[in-house]
């Protein structure tokens, strides 16, 4: 399946898709090109059920050095004939003219992510810098080379952050140190990123790919595919609820239909003290809590 | 007022309620009579003057086991027959057929603690498993044994994590850190649980009710009964909300309550330099922000 | 401008704006003059373009001793004959009579904290309680003297926490923690309040003051006034939305309005390898996503 994509490399093994971002020549900076790309990886990876897990990394050097600026004409994609409104964005959010013209490539993968049903990894393996540290905050944990370098670096070209990190970044680590980063715009380490909670572990540059795949497996293997896709999906959007009751009505929910599922086989299986075999499938959950 | 309760111990001593889950045989497993028994212990406990502070323990070595899943038939009290949809989460949530047969018993124990007006403090004497590690997640501090050993262990099961975990476990720890808890299902030790946040302190296993139970006096000696009750209200409720200015509103009527009522006495106690003696009683809040 | 109000001293150096709480020989306790000065500070701080980022310390040997229980009546500024309800501050939340006589004279400061678009710094330079400690936590960072200390007493005095604490503290330092510091009281030292993420760094107390301008110049020297303004509001409001989806609609329109604006210069400047020249007006934002 690996060729379908311009900017990007699809890759699946033993259940894991590694997605690598394939514009070494370019440090892999993100174009609206890769933005689409990226959103129909993670859509497509949605919907695939010889996908477990999906882990993210940049080829060569860098992980992802940014918006491509050496791009001719508008880089952003916007369309400067607009006025956009907050209502446009709320009343004509699907528009393709406000979708082409306004809305923030970096925000639609980030979306992308957020909807995934699957755990979502983050091998940070060099450079990630403004989009390139973005994107990776929807994922689900991150792991860093030595060499990465991280940088929320916008306020040196006098834009804001974007991708919905202002959503993300203050969940990861405090808002304090969020706003400290993106005031600074400074590049951080990878011991800086760890240290502030940004960055899960950190490891030899030769050693990083391995690790998040193995990871990726011990978070899926023997699971039941149904029950990790709706525990991501509960736990990232039921946290932000303004009252536990919402997640109360998820989760009474979730608990039902797996119960019935793979929880039957599970208990089975544990009373037997054997392991349990699950077969439900992520591209058909039993019920359906949210609509993106 | 010991042995109400088939599954559980009631014993209140200067003020501190301490409940203990009192199934050792068994090493505490929850079981849909427990669940019934926690919930309207936590209601008494709100109603009763006399209950200041609530630590929660298991009996014997564990602290609970999870679901007792050695029970006959359907341990998780579902109805199959029922097909629930989210829409009847919402509009038929205290229908008996609903309660019973689909809300998830976790997850009203869980609303139980929330809606308490008193500290609550668990004392992680052992294993603390499933719906043992969830039901701790509502409660304001955890301490534990160095003995405990906590997990989310539903993916094992084939099951999601239930009890509200998904809005609570994510405030504890962190998004990231609570998704690798539940993807990987470990079974975290004590240290680790202190490392990431979970737990305030760890103790010898023959110093932790002490201790806790020092921490409950210490948290309510001295204080006002309703000033506490408003104020546990208020950081579970307000630190949820999309905007400061619902807390301004209902600190500012809690303020103004206190201030005449309690408030009055720890004014006049400071300007005198002598000791505050609080008169108030957390069954007779001045007013009500919330209701469950 | 130094000397326009009777609490505070207004001084503003290389775009910094040092905001001194000014009563010295009651250890700058608070009072509704101060509360209100402080409000009509953070907005003429919101409207001078002179103002790039804020700094609040303490002069003397004190921060902010709290409330001022030495003055006469009714220290609150409460109106005893109203028996406000929700209703009124959701009704009436600018009604003359509600402003004066039941919103939170400290909320009133805290919410016009949170709608600055400026990055503010506490310097804590000493005791920091009651009020005092609550003021600070709509800040987006707090450096301390290590002669700080930081005490949430409201419980000493049978009331509750205010300034709309309970939605920033546990933002700040997780609701367990929060709640045991509202609980027990405690004054807490520079290094506890460190260790619990309250605080961002301690230093000598003659260093504190330049350490805290200093970082406010890094925060904003060669920024984007406009790109800052907005990239303040989108931390700290986008976070407390349900959904990212929000962050991606104001984002969008901030990324749109910014590229256009400061960003064509940050753009033009950094593919010709020279420093940016931002003419953007913080008093002038493009667009304005939110009203208070």
């Amino acid at each position: 399946m690996a060729g379908d994509y311009d900017t990007l490399d699809w890759s699946v093994e033993e259940g894991v898709l590694t997605l690598t971002l394939d514009r070494p020549e370019a440090l892999n900076a993100f174009t609206v090109t890769m933005a689409e790309e990226l959103v129909d990886a993670y859509d497509r990876a949605r919907a695939d059920d010889a996908v477990a897990a999906i882990v993210v990394t940049g080829r060569g050097r860098a992980f992802c050095a940014g918006m491509d600026l050496s791009a001719e004409g508008n880089v952003f994609g916007l369309d400067e004939s607009l006025q956009p409104t907050l209502e446009d964005l709320r009343e004509r959010f699907e528009d393709p003219e406000i979708v082409a013209g306004v809305r923030d490539t970096g925000g639609r993968v980030s979306l992308a992510v957020y909807r995934c049903p699957k755990p979502v990894i983050a091998a940070i393996n060099g450079a990630a810098v403004g989009i390139g540290a973005t994107m990776t905050l929807p994922m689900d944990v991150r792991l860093a080379s030595r060499d990465a370098r991280i940088g929320f670096v916008f306020g040196r070209l006098g834009i804001v952050p974007e991708a919905a990190s202002s959503w993300f970044l203050p969940r990861l680590v405090g808002i304090s140190r969020a706003l400290e980063w993106i005031y600074t715009a400074d590049i951080l380490t990878a011991e800086q990123a760890l240290d502030g909670g940004l960055v899960r572990s950190v490891h030899p540059a030769e050693e990083l790919l391995e690790a998040a795949q193995q990871l990726a497996r011990r978070f899926t293997e023997g699971r039941s595919p149904v029950a990790t896709a709706l525990a991501r999906q509960m736990m990232w959007r039921n946290s932000a609820a303004p009252h536990p009751v919402e997640a109360h009505r998820v989760d009474s929910l979730a608990m039902f239909y797996t119960s019935l599922g793979d929880g039957k086989e599970g208990v089975a299986a544990f009373r037997e003290k054997r392991t349990a075999e699950f077969t439900s499938r992520a591209s058909q959950l039993p019920f359906r809590p949210w609509e993106d």
